[in-house]
């Protein structure tokens, strides 16, 4: 049964798998030892470095292994701007990284440090003049990520590192998606990778951190990895993680030219054979392995249920598949639909008759999952000027506004009332997908909610 | 080979190698994602933690899985503290703790906190009035562990919880070294263990937070275990983790009573075969499988190097093992002798015959880095009051010390000039062991370093 969410997590390889047995062996002791047992396990850690090092294109004594790319982040973006303090406190993110990424600015901003979000096009890439454009007043740190993990968008890490050498002002790109696929663009003051991503086990991240770059370590710390990774390394796990990236690296540019051939075709084949869909990310910077669209009046979970049960393992960004009932941060950032929303990652040696029969049982999966909501016209809708969907969650006010608007005479506004959080991004999307203009949201002066007003086109 | 150096990290238990090889087909995926992939590793993890809880004794949802025993520490010591804010900022530890406590003690002095150390007896232990006496004035936190990793020393965590809980203050018991012995006595708070101490794989370690108790883990989180350890899961070796306690508790009684014995003919013979040997730690109240002792006159690094090449793989407290030069400050707290110190720890099915092995080769051993040390009188000992060992290391004074000694009148006083950190704590107990009196020291007022007084008594 296909596993399309390789963006996720992915199987260990086969070459991860090997490497983890024999290093189980001779890799549990303590490397701090001076015993034959440590020294063992100390060789196969400066191994796994070296290894590791290459791949990523730096130096070995520049690698740290960590705990997870999430402790990479947290701790290379925290690490970088103790480093820079007196250079300044302001942190500069894109609006579409990774939620560890936000959740370390989101603690700055809490220990009184300020942050910049720089914003994407509506395919989810920055543009390196906003970054340069926030490069002065204080800039401590820039994290771009190299590729977007919902969208597969990849970003101009070249340009954007140009900008940020011009300024002084070290630049830390997140990895976590691209490293399986080739090494970085140049210019990178801090890189940080997560080991799973491209089949080496949990519990393995890497932070580099190039000579030169300040940085200090939040503490506590303790001797191990020069300071910036305190407790034992798991050196089975490191050296599984080495071996498996350079197995994946020999094997990446056939197989990013064949699953970009598959993804290119799901792009192009959803529109056609799932009506009212729109896929997201941009066509030509994108990762080769990741394609995500949004189908209008659907429930992203029910429809990620409804795939499962065909068989197949997708994630989504929609608001009803997350506990927070917001739509991923990434999509709204685009300013793109987020209801019923797909995100479709395949893993390497992704065979293309799977990819047939998704594209075969993504049309039941959408009809079925849209003929379970076609719910019955809510009391808003004998006026064809108002919908009042206050209370009902993502899809359900888009598909009343959907059914309301052809009842409404064309040049009139139709108004929705909605206190779902969904609704102020997937309300403008649907006018711009369906040709119908957005004329604004604002508080329901009426009571609870958000009024948005829609005047009919056509 | 014998390796007996358990105390810093066991090889895979088999049955952890069993489960971490069938963990790696189901566990690798995302448990936070609603998919079969993800359910299935949801379950693992669930299953692991209902396993751990129970061998630790506590709720499976006051049970989280952390990268290590240190991040276990470090996470368990800043979120208690974070969570008591109001009520203290004193934090109370003993003074024999894992240096991964002191760390984060160090980091809460750093961030402007109090921290109140508790000193420990000859043996290493900890007096429960002492910390009774302690925890007025703003206590917010108190650390003890249940044994002690160095010398094997049992603390009255019992006791110790009991005063606790009278004042109303939590506390956390690092179990790290004797969790795979058993529970540890109830009244705990917090506790924190680490899997690779019990034949778990590296990368996992344990905090267990008793319902009730305040606790504010430090910024930034994400939605993952708790929010008290960020990152993405290793369910694997979480897997193994638990099912290796599970499996070394079983055998747990057993394996006690026979390293137990085996520990007590090692802390009976040393002394016999090897002469000016002191073995430390409390005789009676103590781990089962570790002993600890010091050499006079033993450089405890060169004693490393020749017991591992007799084939013993062991640990060191000593000043000249360590890359700062101090010696460990659990043997300092304790006021015991320092120089060729050599910690044995035995892992489950350490042979009998290995351990007389053992007994055989230390001898040598002992005596090879003794003649190796046998230095030329220094120019200090022309004058049989006056030992000048500025500018030597460890055991150097003590060795000029114990040569010019006998050419002193009994009655008279002599003086050791050192500036080596080992000589606080050598020298006095050379002195205690030879039954000669200890004066003081004071700074040399001819010039750097320390002046140490003796006593000829015999």
């Amino acid at each position: 049964m296909p596993y399309f969410d390789a963006a996720s997590s992915l199987p260990l390889h086969p070459v991860a798998r090997q490497a983890l047995a024999a290093a189980l062996e001779d890799g549990w002791a303590d490397p701090a030892r001076p015993h034959r047992e440590g020294r063992r396990a100390r060789m196969l850690l400066d191994a796994a470095r070296e290894t590791a090092a290459e791949a990523v294109g730096c130096r070995p004594d520049e690698l740290t292994f960590t705990t997870s790319g999430t402790r990479a982040l947290h701790t290379g973006v925290a690490g970088a701007l103790a480093g820079r303090r007196r250079a300044g406190r302001r942190l500069v993110v894109s609006a579409v990284e990774h939620s560890a990424v936000l959740h370390a600015a989101e603690a700055h901003r809490e220990a009184g440090g300020e942050v910049t979000e720089i914003g994407v096009d509506r395919g989810g890439r920055v543009a390196p003049g906003d970054v340069a454009a926030a490069l002065g007043d204080g800039a401590a740190l820039v994290c771009v990520q190299s590729a977007n993990h919902e969208v597969g968008t990849r970003q101009p890490v070249g340009e954007i590192a140009a900008a940020c050498r011009a300024a002084g002002v070290p630049l830390l790109v997140d990895a976590a998606q691209s490293l399986a696929w080739g090494p970085v663009e140049d210019g990178w003051s801090l890189l940080a990778a997560s080991a799973h991503k491209w089949g080496g086990p949990g519990g393995v991240g890497l932070l580099a951190v190039r000579k030169g770059v300040r940085f200090a370590p939040a503490r506590p710390v303790d001797e191990r990895e020069s300071g910036r990774a305190p407790g034992f390394e798991n050196i089975p796990a490191v050296v599984a993680a080495a071996a498996s990236l350079r197995a994946v690296r020999q094997e990446a540019d056939a197989e990013a030219a064949r699953l970009s051939a598959l993804v290119a075709r799901i792009r192009a084949r959803v529109p056609e054979v799932v009506p009212d869909t729109e896929v997201v990310g941009d066509p030509a910077h994108r990762l080769p392995h990741i394609v995500t669209f949004s189908c209008l009046y659907a429930d992203g979970e029910a429809l990620l249920h409804a795939l499962d049960r065909e068989g197949f393992a997708v994630s989504s960004g929609s608001s009803c598949t997350s506990s927070t009932l917001t739509p991923s941060h990434v999509l709204r950032a685009m300013g793109v639909l987020s209801e019923g929303n797909v995100r479709v990652s395949l893993p390497p040696g992704t065979a293309e008759e799977d990819v047939e029969r998704f594209l075969a049982a993504l049309p039941r999966a959408v009809a079925s999952v849209r003929a379970a909501l076609d719910v019955p016209p809510s009391p808003g809708t004998a006026d064809p000027l108002l919908v009042d969907s206050l209370g009902k969650r993502c899809p359900i006010p888009v598909i009343e506004l959907a059914k309301t608007l052809p009842r409404a005479p064309v040049g009139e506004v139709i108004t929705v009332l909605s206190d779902d959080t969904a609704a102020r991004l997937d309300i403008p999307a649907w006018c711009t997908m369906r040709g119908q203009e957005y004329l604004g949201a604002s508080p329901n002066p009426d009571g609870p909610g958000t009024a948005y007003r829609v005047r009919r086109l056509s």
